[in-house]
């Protein structure tokens, strides 16, 4: 039995004696295509585990409430591909202004957006830095393959369905990989990379069916390994946040 | 194994091959205060197992795709209480809008939100009609406990974390259950019921110590009873939808 | 001369003067198609006339203000009939608020939304939720023919332009009612008649060539009967609210 | 009988035969403090009473169609003095845009926004200029004295509750008018008056206590020439835009 | 070197000092066609010019601020011309509360709107009264040209890139007008003009090919007698403003 | 003179032919408060100049258009300091909805919002997201700062009003430097630096005093070496982006 709170599991009158001096943790990821070997619901998936299991790797687990996982976010561009229940950026704004105010109202003062979805990244920084200025919350967020340096798994790291993601859900889940699905993107690699450069280019998620980099270099032991580093990471973002104010 | 098809559980194409012809249920609950002896997940949890037995129990559960579980809902009027993460009537609205308009996109033409928060009722009610006008969809929608006749458990039936829902927990999850608490609510019975009359009045959840009627009077039995009959009933709410534009 | 006040008709001192004590009364209705054989004001008409009479007929018409009548209610749905002006219901639900804040402001601490059209119902009741949540008021609605027993004039009752409503305009208004135009709606019954089920379905309207049931079988008499209904169940309501709070 | 139309009373089909040649007139005022002297409704009532009279003077009566007076306008500046229901300017604009697209939508090319409300004046502009864009409507608006010549009756003219509208209500309903209330202005004239210059002043409106230059100067007569000034103007307004995009 | 404060060029502290007691103007112009002849620059050129050279004529320059001009207002209706960066007016009526609320954060309590665009003049009112009552700032704005005779110049006055705007680019920027694109607008005088009634006509613009009346007649000498009127007049409302609330 | 293209001296037809093969750069900065020693129009001026001079230096700079400079930003976090005019990034976003909607309607195909104030940065990464989905734009953006190593001017990079900036204004404004007030910062570096971590901390800018790390520590010669660094960085940032969709 793990000592890490869930918020769905307690009562008010739990949740109010924990709040001034827990960090309340919000997993979010996203219900979206991705690609034609993984299911649409890996995100909200990793964006459980992760928060879980760096919550009970991190110092003080009794200090850490963890909130229902949010398993939508902003997945407009991939509506064409289908299998995708996205909210507009807009709307995922409104959401977690409305649910960082709660957490406040509730008396909560520090708080971690854990996220596993890239299109939720810019909404989730502007909601964090809202709750600070509204709410005087600290509030803390990160994209978990973010706090993982990429040579961690000796492969590109920022894809999406791409060899990072599918080798995590072999090592949590293989029955959920459609095996004989697995191919390289046929996209190729990005045009540009250049640091701090941010490009948004029309049909290139068509051009690249999808997915990024090559799933069928997938293993479950990098998987492992890349597991090991996300909970890693964030179970130390965790404790840098639960020091702030304190 | 169940036949019913999970959302997050599927690739892309699969679920693009099931749209046009299966029914998507969509569970929406809450995660708000339930008084001193429920815990705060109790309406995302019910919202979960009523669509998933339901679906179980209809006539061709191999046509219904159920979709991620959102655990938010319009509680606005609980967060004094503390223990609510709430979204706002307008934040709802354009999450279900999303949501809806998504399905849609995928290609299904048949969907039912199922619905444990009173608060949420109107705002579901809104989106199903928007989805008719906009996309074409048959879109449904119940609060479950509004399917079943009260005098199925003997006891008033729309209360908030009273016998109904206190019994409804008992028999599904008596851990979560805090019996030692158990009280009736102090605020007694409503002042004005009238057929068709909608009264908010303020003060009036501080006055009922934010749940109704006597959660001291569930029980287990009663508990399956209501189980039972809310499963049913939706079930065949479930077959009427199910039915329609085929 | 009626004791009833028209909040029009009075100076601000006077409608200061009376706010704290008095039950304000805001007629909605619509101004939206009704079929071929009756006119497009019939709501936003009978809302007024129902406000009236039933301020007239309660135990304190002196105590009751009524707002002017808002013409104007959410009516997309009646649009591709011609005929309709509508608000979107994010429309309506900010007008309300603004409206229901207004009364706040000015010292009212009880209020009415008497209503005509379904469309507008959830709007009303979110709209009366919030207002008595943000301003303390004791706010009320009721869609005027869910007050009454559909038994009443022997019918179906909550048509739109079928034989309820054409029988209340024979009765109150027999030259707007085209009367060689009456027939049965060419979209027969609903096909989905299930307790607590709300069901949208596209193209249903246009079935039903936008009015239900048979508005053939609407009578004077019929007409009589149900406004004396809906009177008479608005008038017990009003005195409902106005003990509330008191 | 008059030949101008009312769209609440008529069916769709008869509003649909008239859309295409008709101009449609939209009455908005007001429901807002008049100061001590005059009735809240006064600008709603002006509004109607200057509609209908414009459209029977017009040349041809038969091809205008007058919808259903709004009686709430954008009044929030008068809200400190009670007796006001206000929209906001943003609930005001959404209001018109909805009911514009709608007339445009049942097949109306023109338009007409009468108002008698200075607070609506730049939402009704802005209005007309969207609905022109977006639907490629003829759309006018006046507030209806910028249409007439302060000359008219020898004094100032815009005035809101002052010598105008109170000799206007003396002429229209005596009855309404609090003659014993009757006296100047206590904020004086307007600090600066210059061509093009608008000056929003905070506190202005409580140094005049609610209305503008001196009431007690009102008469029947006066009201009686301003009333035919108003309405003349008007009628050759419509004319106007009658003939435009014949 | 001037004596009027630019407040880009000041350090917050500067500011600060200066607030309570200094005017604050704001250009705002456009950018947007401007016809065949004039550059896309010509209003938000205009409104700095026109604020930069009114203020150090007006009697206090050293108690004046200027904001950084605005260069984009809202043009939807030159957008099908090309050559056009348009706000929507809802985004510019947001945009000037955003920005007229932080000038009252930092102290100001009188400000002014320079306007040289028409499109954007309803926005600017609106954004003034709101700022009044919800900031309680002395707050004012002028569309330029409104503020001089049109006789000024011997000619049509309200023009867009007419003979107006040419002058007085030939008398500031003659590098900017392009000399041989010049010839009457093919769409003639308006077909309306009546005392106070706004009038949006579709298609118009189109019919004018983009701009009004006849450039031709421009020159170097009308535009220098436009300018100097547009100065004084403008000048003297800043002193008009400026003694407010003092 | 520069063979780089101005949108604002240029008429619509000299735009509309650029438009299909250039690439349209827009500058975005802010007029926030920059401590006691920077000006407040730092950021604004700094994206004019990056542009400008990245442009004239990329290998074709006859294709690139540069539009006028925003000079307002998302800056509420520096509101409490005064001399900030701020925009919300609801508003924000808004309006570069606004102007990036308006440029492909010109005819644009490539673009990139050249930013220099960390509190856009988000809004300008969605805003160009949605372009590219929106209207099938290529668009790039990148806040200057980050496209060049910190270790270019020995120091830190990503300060507010610190060494980068002030050595920068030092190099192209030594004027709007006040000397006398350079200091170090009081808050001291951030608690907690982490690959990936995003963290808003309540009350941090005030501990800093609105600055960071050390502006004492600026040159002329730093500042010269961080320009030289951005121009070039983004000029090769343009033509990458110039590249693509050709």
């Amino acid at each position: 039995m793990s000592a890490v709170h869930r918020w769905d599991l307690l009562t008010r009158e739990e949740i109010a004696e924990l709040a001034p001096s827990a960090l309340l943790v919000m997993p979010i990821g996203s219900t979206e295509q991705h690609g034609p070997h993984l299911v649409t619901g890996t995100d909200a998936h990793l964006a459980t585990i992760f928060a879980e299991r760096a919550a009970e790797r991190a110092k003080r687990p009794e200090d850490i409430v963890i909130a229902p996982t949010l398993a939508y976010g902003a997945s407009h561009h991939h509506l064409p591909f289908g299998g995708t229940l996205s909210l507009g950026t807009h709307t995922l704004g409104l959401l977690l202004e409305d649910l960082l105010g709660s957490a406040a109202s509730t008396g909560f003062r520090r708080l971690f957006i854990v996220n596993t979805h890239g299109g939720n990244t810019v909404t989730c920084s502007a909601a964090a830095a809202e709750a600070a200025r509204a709410h005087g919350l600290v509030a803390a967020t990160a994209l978990t393959t973010d706090l993982v340096d990429p040579a961690t798994i000796d492969g590109p790291r920022h894809g999406h369905a791409g060899v990072f993601e599918t080798s995590l859900m072999l090592a949590l889940d293989p029955d959920t990989v459609r095996v004989d699905k697995l191919r390289p993107s046929p996209g190729g690699a990005a045009r540009i990379r250049r640091r701090g450069l941010v490009v948004a280019e029309p049909g290139r998620w068509e051009e690249l069916d999808g997915f990024t980099d090559d799933p069928q270099s997938a293993s479950v032991e990098r998987g492992e390994r890349a597991l090991a580093a996300c909970v890693e990471a964030l179970a130390a973002a965790f404790e840098d946040i639960a020091m702030l104010g304190a």
